[in-house]
């Protein structure tokens, strides 16, 4: 309580960083790159996924598991995919460790077991499920394929930061087959609906939806399509891709279907993903100098009831309010948590909750319950009211409504104020610099200008709308013809 | 249809595997020794996860996520641990790959990235996870510290079998910290309790609780409690273990805590996990020669109508009928599937459930629908009746329970069968070629002897029974006193 705490406005950087540990979300483990994820920030998570595991399954998705290893002759199959990975694997090399003879306590890996081909931890799945689809896919009854696999997977990353980006991240991966380009494009953007409408109505994070650019796609597919987010330092999180992948995997692993009149065809793909990255992306986009912000669908504790009093008859008569209003709670379907710790004041308390972004506060003391009525709180505006306790529950599920909308308004405002329409490279230049966030501009649709203005912003295309208008304009770089805004951004 | 399937008198290790890829359960991968669990068996494994994760939840456990990767030093600091499992690691030595000079389109390793140190891939997480928990743990208030993770693990294993034993498998790893011995002690009893009730009421899986002996032991741990099933095959399988790990992590990394008159302690340890080994197990117990038999509480489609039909409008006649009864089993949490597929016939359908182990089918054509009836059939006992439609719900339901009851009779009726008192090695040995089965004797408790039954007869002590009861007697193969007897039995 006497350390005090790194503000927004003093190092964004530095208070995303210090609020991970502070609300006890993750931590940086012994393995470089690598992130223990603690019991509160693991059932944040358990709540992103169970929202998304039901509606993936309401979209006909079903899950399976796949191995961790991608044999290396496998992971090279799809070249394009192999390349865009190679740089940053993890290889597994040897099976076996053995006493080192030089000094008894110690291990070293035994040379004698060198594996005859080395194993890739998977970076992502494409390789090693599509050698599996071609066992699994003979003829259009065996299609569509809608597989979901929810695991771990390993990117070597020089540069890490807790849940944005680490070696090792959790995630969920979509792999899906199909008859016809169509139908694969249809399920590529049906996810990404998904992703969208998860986006906004359960994390209260408003998105952009869009292409990715040529340079900016998933290595190996055709197109990604993505949603990008917008943090409170005005940089884009990309918080979700849905790829249609063509043939490209189907002809690398020689996946054929025999349609109805019996010709064999090629099938079509997509792959899509969300990781433990939409954590960062929660984080960012709601909280305060107090601590983390967290919209009520998604807490863990959507309500905790603090009693004040000053002896034990007092917290008994207290005790007896508070749980008659937690069983009415829990019968509408709302987590509350009761603290009743004798050791710690409410103060303490306060503050606590605070931090770890309980959406709704309750109070009750002795002379709030004289007057029939407790002290209410919400997260997100701080805002604190004297509630009657007659149908109180009914009160704290309406504010629950109201703080998951408001977060969302919030984020749109902030979102809408900071994407700027410009139209020359010096004022783009100019304003990035100073104000940052989102910027609406003319692009010729060539890799070179895109790389140039890369390299001299470090700002990148972030996408295509799906909803830009169609509007002759002219690139701000070359000055050639363009038809429509992309959104260039700087991105985690 | 037209292809006969392998019975379990035939040869019991081919009727298993055959039965793994009939009911679409699990396949051996392009990863040598790891596995794909496919969609149906992985919808059994969530059945099986959810359970289990309420069961730890409700006795105060919290889920966490820590690394897939140890540090060698860090591995190695729990000498017995890690001499356990030195040889079958999998080790990353290398974090990068790059084009092969002599040949454009093949990868290899790049020497240039070679790992300073090696990283273990987890074959259990004893040795991250209190390299962590010496930073959470300080004081007496910090404990008991009760996490659970569920992941990924790789164990290198010579011969694999499909759920069995596979080089990568999934699983739950519980790790939790006390300030005293006994808190310790009575935490791996508790969740030995808690398999068991899982055993025994969901899998209707009967066990034997144990513990182990010395060199049956978890390496590192100081006790192991066990809970032991047996296949159909008289074989014993291994289907969780809980251990007391005394003070061994918290003295290889140091975890100390302040009690409450401020002097410094070891922390107490323990340790627990159940794997997809369980599905295993769960096939192996109940399935017959036709498929899979599924106990209803884990059965992912609890019941499935099939319609009989000759024309478009019976079809229909039926249809109406049909989902009037889905809706009504739903209502009662039942889950229903009904399969109106016009490609494939009635027949057919009745063996794919059969095999899939789907609990109850129930056939409804136009004749029974005039009688007010349909045909209801149980998956374990084959029994087919003519239920009234009026109510059906109700005798579903009562039926899934009864079914639910009778595997586990069953299953306890075919183990109280099998186990077999013998007091003379010469019968033991006699007995163990002929009947196979689980042998409860006598045993001077030395390693030695333990060893020289393993050699010869290969069967090892299972477990020393929580509830055996004092009785003098004689080790069966020396002659010296021991106070009660050991489980011993061929094991998978």
């Amino acid at each position: 309580m006497a350390q005090k705490n790194t503000t927004r406005e003093e190092d964004y950087s530095k208070w995303y960083n210090d609020l991970v540990y502070r609300a006890d979300l993750a931590q940086h483990s012994d393995v470089k790159g690598c992130m223990v994820i603690k019991p509160y920030g693991f059932a944040i998570w358990e709540k992103i996924q169970a929202q998304l595991d039901k509606m993936f399954k309401e979209t006909g998705h079903q899950n399976a598991y796949f191995p961790l290893f991608v044999p290396k002759s496998l992971f090279e199959a799809e070249e394009k995919n192999a390349e865009g990975f190679a740089k940053e694997c993890a290889v597994v090399t040897h099976y076996r460790l053995k006493t080192d003879p030089e000094n008894k306590s110690k291990l070293i890996v035994d040379p004698a077991a060198k594996l005859e081909e080395e194993l890739i931890v998977r970076p992502t799945s494409e390789a090693i499920i599509w050698s599996t689809y071609k066992g699994w896919i003979q003829s259009y009854r065996d299609l569509p394929l809608l597989i979901n696999q929810w695991a771990n997977v390993v990117r070597w990353e020089m540069r890490t930061r807790l849940f944005l980006r680490t070696t090792e991240f959790l995630w969920q991966e979509g792999h899906t087959a199909h008859a016809t380009k169509d139908e694969a494009v249809a399920e590529a953007e049906q996810m990404l609906d998904v992703y969208t409408e998860f986006a906004e109505n359960f994390m209260s994070m408003p998105v952009i939806r869009g292409k990715k650019s040529e340079s900016e796609r998933f290595a190996g597919a055709d197109d990604t399509y993505c949603i990008e987010a917008m943090m409170q330092d005005g940089k884009a999180l990309q918080a979700g891709t849905s790829h249609f992948l063509g043939q490209n995997f189907a002809k690398a692993f020689d996946v054929k279907f025999a349609d109805k009149e019996g010709k064999l065809e090629h099938v079509w793909a997509t792959s899509w993903g969300v990781s433990t990255r939409l954590m960062g992306a929660l984080i960012m986009t709601h909280s305060d100098d107090e601590g983390l912000v967290l919209p009520p669908k998604l807490a863990p504790i959507q309500v905790v009831i603090v009693p004040i009093y000053k002896s034990a008859e007092e917290l008994e008569a207290v005790s007896v309010k508070a749980k008659a209003l937690m069983a009415a709670l829990k019968a509408l379907g709302i987590s509350v948590k009761y603290d009743d710790d004798d050791n710690r004041r409410p103060g303490w308390k306060f503050a606590e909750y605070e931090v770890k972004g309980v959406p709704v506060r309750i109070a009750m003391g002795a002379r709030d319950l004289a007057e029939g009525k407790a002290e209410v709180t919400r997260r997100d505006t701080k805002e604190k009211a004297a509630v009657s306790l007659e149908g109180l529950e009914q009160h704290v599920a309406g504010l629950l409504d109201d703080i998951q909308q408001n977060l969302f308004d919030r984020a749109k405002k902030f979102k809408s104020e900071n994407i700027h329409k410009v139209d020359t490279y010096e004022e783009f230049k100019q304003r990035m610099e100073k104000d940052g966030g989102f910027y609406l501009v003319h692009w010729d649709g060539t890799i070179e200008t895109e790389a140039k203005i890369k390299a001299e912003t470090q700002a990148t295309i972030r996408c295509i709308p799906l909803d830009a208008a169609e509007e002759e304009g002219f690139c701000m770089v070359t000055g050639k013809p363009s038809k429509h805004r992309v959104v260039l951004a700087k991105a985690y």
